[in-house]
């Protein structure tokens, strides 16, 4: 008799998710001081926290409070949410982060035989969710780098009840046009649930955002996933959202764990969700960033893709992965895109302009060695 | 065609998880200050939590440090905790909040067809997470209030693939014996894993405390959990943890969600794990509680279930209903018992020597005037 617990065959099938690597853990494995790793691997904000946030962190975090469970229902977090978008309270599902809720949504809506559909170049997430109810996962190519919604649509068979597509992308930047969105919601079943996964839509300029709020009061089926981790700075504390005009927040419900998101996690949501000057300031940062980026890698002569987020997608070639290695000698800690399929390419978050800085001369002076090796 | 979103039929029928009524729910239904409410329904720690956890806190908690992603591998708070128990740090699995953990433990074992099996007057959320794998959840009747572990392992058929037994148990306060838990693991197969949720252990005297950690080294398809909720004082953090010396942590790592506990709780159980001074006045406080509670029932001629844990079930009779809803309009929250299918009861959490005083207060009060209408 074999000693192996029973469990399903799907999920010994399963690769687990790869995160950036820590701090703490390079530090660990080089002896280095953390202070000294530069981290442009997670797509963090290297703003930080908002102090809006901390301040209801540091209110919320008594010893009685604390001893309390959460509010389950997120009454003020989601009140918040809903005032600054428009939308019913009952319109809003809170996650333990927007993966969290991919989780959620594919446990709400797959089993054994039901299918998900998603485009190459994806959050690793929406594959591991999918397996794990035992689901299907549907790979899409893509038409380059983008996404191809024509053919996503095409995909859509009678055994798909999830669609995730994401704007803009991760790891490419690019994002999809409201008009392809929109022409590509027409096509799509009722009963099909399309999750557009927002996580880094405060990056984007107003001109290439799609006003999906108003699109998920048009199609009972949208569900809009946001989070607080990116442009927010709260990535630490995870927080993310998401809004549906249908059935989804209370199918969600019945299995959601009854206290996903933390008293802090609220609190320091709530405390930041309306702090639009933190917000400006994290995208007018983040543009220049992105030219400085692009430009350092354009006199390097690589090959990246232009992007709308708060990372770059750029080619290094066969040596990538050595690359990363002596990146990593160096405290640096980038993401190599091999999980993505790319083998070639690393995704580089953008930080502020001196982290910006130090990337691109550690950047340039490895190249030319191992050119040189 | 329906509107509605494809979804499996099991997930339709299942009930969502009914908590204690946080405090401010209360305060903005019945118009009260949240101050003046007395919340003995969830069996959170009256002491709040340990200036340990809170300092840890406060440390954690700057804008860069929140900004970032935690360490999804829990590296600080797996090693204090496996130092504290004298295992390997791969033996544990830490969870936003233990009921994470239970959740994560059906979708790594079950799939639909197969079964787990739980004692009568158990923790919703055993059913719950059952059902969302499409699992069927087997309850077995318990013999008077305590759980019947014959009864149990005969129903371990060979679809059952999860079995959740709970020491002490919830409502019941009831514990499991050393010598008939080691005699149940005698009978059950290998592949089955065997789930002792252990939440409120640290209330338990010594001499009914089951040495679990030695049965873990012993039985590699036994999973401990334990939670940092109930004494520690960490409700509003969630964080739980999970000790296998098999292969499930490394099966609930293939679909964790990558960051399932956040920065701040990590941070505050690292800080208090060790904290044995705050669980030696928690335990001392809680026997105390414990006699005054049980002493006040007695003089009003209450039956009760006596208990090993920190709140007490209580008979009120046909009009336990009545009485709940006459110390909500009191602003007193405790927890009736009508969803463990005990409608005739409530369980009352062990609070201070001055709210368990100002609940019998009430409760005396109440019942004369509940018992002349």
């Amino acid at each position: 008799m074999s000693d192996n617990l029973s469990a399903p065959s799907y999920i010994r099938g399963i690769e687990p998710y790869k995160a950036g690597k820590p701090i703490s853990e390079l530090a660990r494995e080089k002896g280095l001081q953390p202070e000294n790793i530069l981290k442009l691997a997670s797509n963090e904000n290297p703003l930080g926290a908002p102090e809006s946030a901390l301040q209801a962190v540091r209110e919320a975090a008594t010893a009685h409070n604390v001893a309390l469970y959460p509010d389950g229902n997120a009454y003020n977090l989601k009140h918040a949410i809903a005032k600054r978008l428009g939308v019913p309270a009952e319109w809003i599902i809170v996650g333990n982060g927007s993966d969290e809720l991919m989780g959620l949504t594919c446990e709400a809506l797959l089993e054994p035989g039901a299918k998900s559909v998603y485009s190459q170049f994806y959050f690793s997430v929406y594959r591991i969710d999918t397996l794990a109810c035992g689901g299907t996962p549907v790979e899409v190519p893509a038409k380059g780098f983008a996404i191809d919604l024509d053919a996503i649509a095409k995909a859509v068979t009678p055994e798909v009840r999830v669609v995730f597509l994401t704007t803009p992308n991760n790891p490419t930047g690019l994002t999809i046009s409201q008009a392809d969105f929109e022409a590509f919601l027409g096509k799509i079943p009722p009963s099909v649930t399309v999750v557009l996964d927002e996580a880094y839509r405060e990056f984007v300029p107003e001109e290439d955002r799609i006003d999906s709020i108003a699109l998920v009061k048009k199609y009972p089926n949208l569900f809009v996933t946001r989070t607080f981790s990116k442009a927010y700075g709260l990535a630490g504390l995870r927080v993310g959202f998401g809004v549906n005009s249908s059935e989804l927040p209370e199918l969600v419900n019945r299995i959601r764990p009854p206290f996903n998101c933390n008293t802090l996690a609220q609190a320091a949501a709530a405390g930041c969700v309306n702090d639009q000057a933190f917000l400006d300031r994290v995208y007018e940062m983040n543009r220049s960033g992105v030219k400085q980026l692009e430009d350092g890698f354009s006199s390097l002569n690589l090959e990246f893709v232009p992007t709308k987020s708060n990372f770059v997608l750029v080619h290094i070639g066969p040596k990538a992965a050595e690359l990363n290695q002596a990146l990593l000698d160096r405290g640096i800690i980038i993401r190599p895109c091999a999980s993505f399929g790319l083998p070639e390419w690393i995704r580089v978050s953008v930080g502020t302009a001196d982290q910006n800085e130090r990337f691109l001369a550690a950047l340039k002076e490895l190249l030319a060695k191992l050119s040189a090796a």
